[in-house]
């Protein structure tokens, strides 16, 4: 997808893909995160949580990996970078939920030097249709013929 | 770390983390953002960055481990959770790159039901000092004896 | 892509993707193929190839990766199951050479009960345009309302 | 294991192995094969599989791994290389189910320039002794003394 | 932490971490340590186990990383190496399990040229109480200002 | 292997393997070894290392996993528990280092109950001859028809 095809206004729904323990003891290991939270068992059941819960930065990760993989996403040669974002976790993700978002075209941004910035609105909800991820990135893309 | 030890204006320098291709690929996996730009090296010569990116959410991730890493970080059992972020990537991150942040607590909002919420500017920076990484992350931490 | 939008004699060409060493490393031990081949660089180098190589199970799945991930391949919700493949390896590929590759739709099969047989022939390429994967696989994919 | 040290004929059970969901993660994160039957466990219910399965190359894989691991295996310093392989997946896998495969040396080819090809073939089965893969592969090994 | 800031007598316990399928795969991917009783569900059912254990070097891994991670621990900058250990193996350890451990500074020896050796007891137990892992190691560590 | 087969004296060479950086870092990750010794380039280039080194138990594991790959090692059906090890790091590792090991049965222990003790003395060496790492384990094998 290139600047020119993302229509503003326009909503897609991701495929689903379900957040498992390997998930969250790899991104804890390589990112570092190594809360007990996320990590100990024994800890999380003595929480208000009852049990492990993924980093709110893999759900961030997912759902944006699933906005990627959308036909008409910010992802393949049109692609140049994720400049910023803002996002809220409003409830936990547990391992076995399984994760899709709708992602809107909130805004384009006049293109400048054959690149535009595309604004998406991502919603991330769990398999209960419970809103778990909230999140608003603006991506750099690439006009068609522009630079990458 | 509880709510009660957080220092509103105190700042801390996390240790450093080398991104490597390893990271880079084990995220792109994890997540499914399964970019050129990230997974494929003859893509990205062509682009103005020469060679391949780390995701800004790999960086994201990897400067907010470090931050939990902290001994004075909002890690341990007094985290609670990633409440919400709004972060920005002023420059690209290369694999080599080593990455550190400095913290600062910038506010502590009034607990209730004992938690309470603290917002930690991370400013990452790579091994020539250039900032990489501007984030700004609230966090639900416990009072001591509080609900986790 | 559901089994009607499969054209026969249509072809399509791959993103591209970077074998590197952690996919190496990380195949060996997830499947055990613990070949000096693959994991011994001083064995490698007393060897023909003068350095490890990929397994060549790993490069097929890259490429059969890449082929899933095309906006027009055997993937989504569409895709059913790898029902077989035949595949050669006329050249060794080493880390760091990054493969793509043309999707061939060979040929679909009357469907029945829902769901079609289409065969893919791959021709998985290096950084060079030297095939380095020939591969024909037969998918079954659903027909659009069959059963999954 | 050496071209003169193969039998025809010869017959060879491997060790087992179980297909964990670490193995099916990972696996379609290296390759990318972000499949839903294999990420995403709730369109995997509403499948006729039920749950999500493992991809048809991985069950492949860990039956070549378990291959290069008999002690009378292709592996080891004799291994030159995988020609190619044709396979059937008559049934599916899924996680938790344990496999093993019976491993027969088929024919040997008449060795040239100090390397000969071995055609072995595998039946990969689960803990139920039902057939979930059928492959015949070529290897090309070396004759003692032979180049690597 | 520096040689200075050791205390010999002084007593820790660490965090807890849960060892997952995930670390067992991994791990046994990683370091080739193939074992069906780590591997192979159907196998580890016949032995007096009853079900796949964790690598003892897992175990130790991870009581080690854990006391890495005390804040008073042998980590950071202060690290120089870790040169030797003795340890066994009282009970097994088993998926699911999660383990911490309680570290003594057992002696420090008299540094030379900025670097002392710490001898650290660590007693590794699992959430029944159970002692799994008794390790002595002798860390090489820096005095403040001494050489890394 | 069952303990009958075990030789005391005899002496066998393992195969190679070279230490990659996936190796480290997924090492450091799934065992919570975050320092910054294993991590961190930039800080490693300040030591008396002058670069990033593997930790010790990264090496003592590779150096199992060969020896559980011996064709006549403690692997397979035979292998119960390691019941403990004793082991020294003569030497640093690094990143791209190949390692393999001299394995000695030192002594086998009057079996009881249907299984013996091993005593494996494994000298660990560089692709330089260098010796990296001294260890001596004892393996809980089983008697031929005896308990797993």
């Amino acid at each position: 997808m290139f600047f020119e095809e993302f229509v503003e206004g326009s909503e897609q729904v991701t495929r689903g893909r379900t957040v498992t323990e390997t998930d969250v003891v790899m991104f804890a290991g390589l990112t570092g995160a190594v809360n007990p939270l996320f990590l100990d068992e024994e800890h999380a059941k003595t929480t208000s949580f009852g049990k492990r819960i993924a980093p709110g930065l893999l759900t961030l990760s997912i759902i944006t990996g699933l906005t990627y993989q959308l036909p008409t996403g910010p992802f393949g040669n049109g692609f140049v970078a994720l400049l910023g974002m803002t996002f809220k976790t409003p409830k936990p993700v547990f391992i076995g939920d399984t994760l899709h978002a709708t992602v809107v075209v909130k805004e384009k941004l006049a293109p400048k030097e054959g690149r535009g910035r595309v604004i998406l609105v991502s919603t991330g909800k769990n398999q209960k249709g419970e809103t778990v991820m909230e999140a608003e990135g603006t991506f750099l893309v690439r006009v068609k013929g522009g630079d990458a």
